[in-house]
């Protein structure tokens, strides 16, 4: 690590009112300049979405007596990282820090996270990133519990950094002290139940999501799944490059082709 | 096969007024029967975004001659896909085509993609699904020379069907004849330059996307971007699941913990 302090881009997804973030940096403040640069609105689901054709605007806050700097973007958390280093932080940053999300991102949630979007696109840009996510989805969730695990990995993260390439999903059992730290693989499953239908006044139906993760692998003891159960917190390395290469020499039988 | 036309679902991130969606539609529709369930809206850029705490509305338009059904949805693609095999599909959907999108997914564009947030969630609900995408923008893309390719790719998972979790991202040149297809995987790469900053009459600052896709490894020749250059088609197979289970071991002695 150079002799400097490292800068420390934090994002989330359920916006800079959330007390996740704040629960974030006051795990992580300590470890280096905090800029904070969070969506003005709630974006939960929103995945690695980013706005197209419609403006962006950044608004500083006033600047917290212990020196972390507060910025508020009218977009997407892919947006904040984005413009984070294309307008305010003064060099790249060292290290990229989502959450803590209000709700779980484990097994396929990270598909449609908003958090973990953040966290690919760092990933993305080259800085070792880190999503961390609370497996209690209220706005009064208790962080008390869970902040020396998000300390004890963000630390391990500035002290030696992450492979290429490697980004990590943490999530926490809630209202538990976890029993220990596990790596490993995000479950496999889908959603099922997903909409409940309703009638409006006029006797039009209309859908609102709601439905529950199947997870198609519950004795797998490698998977998330299986450790937030036993109330462990699970690190899932995760990479951004969704090709499947061993698939493709099987399928260039199938498709490969040259004309004339 | 089974002796009864196959269902396939058609959608795309452009919205039903897209022409793209009915270049597709034209070429797939007499491999089955077809429900296209598509966004009112166009919604680029949005990965794989689920609508949440919003209502969501489905609307049937007349159907056509060809007996081609028509739905239209207020939301994201995502979304399409999943209300589609809640309450518009009569069974499982045995295939998922979405697109013709007007603009390129190649390369790490495949993370902001509606296009393959779509196809991504057919993948992860078990349905074989290839998202197709014309390397033009305009709304007014040509698609005639694609047509006889995205038939071809279509037809031939519809006949053999693909590996389970795999699905296709196929990238189509524009304003060429296609020399041949090649099965490979996505370039690796960023995005730079992405904003441009504006004034607004006030004098504050506002951004708006732009920027362009940085290939670090352009001479790799087993890549999407590299046949792309030489005007031929790519099939890039994907996978949903992002964790990176080689990293589990090195990570594993640096994060693993047991407490008390």
């Amino acid at each position: 690590m150079e002799n400097i302090r490292p800068i420390i881009l934090v994002t989330n997804d359920d916006s800079i009112e959330a007390p996740g973030i704040h629960a974030l940096v006051e795990a992580v403040k300590d470890l280096g300049d905090i800029y904070v640069v969070a969506p003005a609105q709630q974006h939960s689901g929103q995945s690695s979405s980013i706005t197209v054709d419609s403006p962006l605007r950044i608004k500083e806050l006033p600047e917290a007596p212990d020196g972390v700097r507060y910025f508020v973007v009218n977009g997407t958390p892919v947006d904040c990282v984005k413009l984070a280093l294309h307008a305010i932080v003064p060099r790249k940053p060292d290290f990229l820090f989502s959450g803590v999300n209000h709700g779980s991102n484990s097994g396929n949630s990270i598909t449609y996270s908003g958090t973990m979007g953040a966290v690919l696109e760092g990933c993305m840009q080259g800085i070792p990133s880190v999503g961390f996510s609370l497996l209690h989805h209220s706005l009064k969730a208790d962080f008390t519990l869970s902040a020396p695990f998000v300390r004890s990995i963000a630390q391990k993260v500035v002290e030696k950094g992450l492979p290429a390439g490697i980004c990590l999903n943490v999530n926490i059992p809630a209202k538990v002290v976890p029993e220990g730290v596990r790596v490993c693989r995000a479950a496999k499953g889908y959603w099922t139940e997903e909409y409940r239908r309703y009638l409006d006044p006029a006797g039009r139906p209309f859908y609102l999501l709601t439905g529950r993760f199947v997870n198609i692998e519950p004795d797998a003891d490698d998977t998330d799944e299986y450790w937030l159960a036993r109330r462990h917190v699970s690190v899932v390395p995760v990479t951004p490059d969704q090709s499947c290469v061993s698939a493709i020499k099987p399928l260039s039988d199938r498709f490969n082709a040259s004309e004339g």
